[in-house]
């Protein structure tokens, strides 16, 4: 039990400790306005599968604009894309699964802005 | 020992289950040219100093474009600020503390970008 704990303290503190100097990859969409429902939820499902596709992805979330300033551009899902590194970006971006996404996106995509950046404190 | 272990293990536990529904506001700026690098510092120091005067800002982390895919659009800064919830955003806003480092900010910033979204996996 006592060691049990341990274990558990030392791994969730180094989960914690990690929050420093990964590679963020913030990408926002703006959808046409043909866009169906249907076809904006295609493409939130198939982000979301990447991270299971593509294994330097270490963590992933996503949410659509809950503007406070309506300083948003008009931009409406953020996707918030975590690596290990710079490196796990770029061996995302050629992969297959990323390529096989975009097919899904570019048809229904007015604009994206993409910004990436290691986390500092 | 034991009851110590226990109780950081529960806290960081929590720590960790959190990332879920925390609400996220995204800030990136692009400067002006004339803007010195001791302006652009002063900003950067300014927003990280914003966490200890707003009690409503649970994490906070900052970095410069890294940009791979070139789409930024001229977006040189990015802070990611989490807030427990929306309230606690529209606490930080009006704060005095946000308009005095606005009176910072303003006079050498070329645009803005805003982003708030309630996370999800």
């Amino acid at each position: 039990m006592l060691k049990a704990l341990i274990t558990a303290t030392l791994m969730l503190s180094s989960a914690i400790s990690q929050a420093g100097g990964e590679f963020r990859h913030v990408v926002m969409f703006k959808f046409k306005d043909t866009a169906t429902p249907a076809q904006v939820a295609a493409v939130e499902k198939a982000f979301g599968e990447l991270p299971s596709k593509i294994d330097t992805v270490v963590a992933y979330e996503w949410g659509t604009s809950e503007s406070v300033e309506g300083m948003n551009d008009g931009l409406t899902h953020c996707f918030f894309v975590t690596f290990k590194d710079k490196a796990g970006l770029e061996t995302y971006i050629p992969h297959p699964a990323h390529a096989a996404f975009k097919e899904i996106l570019i048809p229904i995509l007015d604009k994206a802005l993409v910004f990436d950046y290691t986390a500092k404190d």
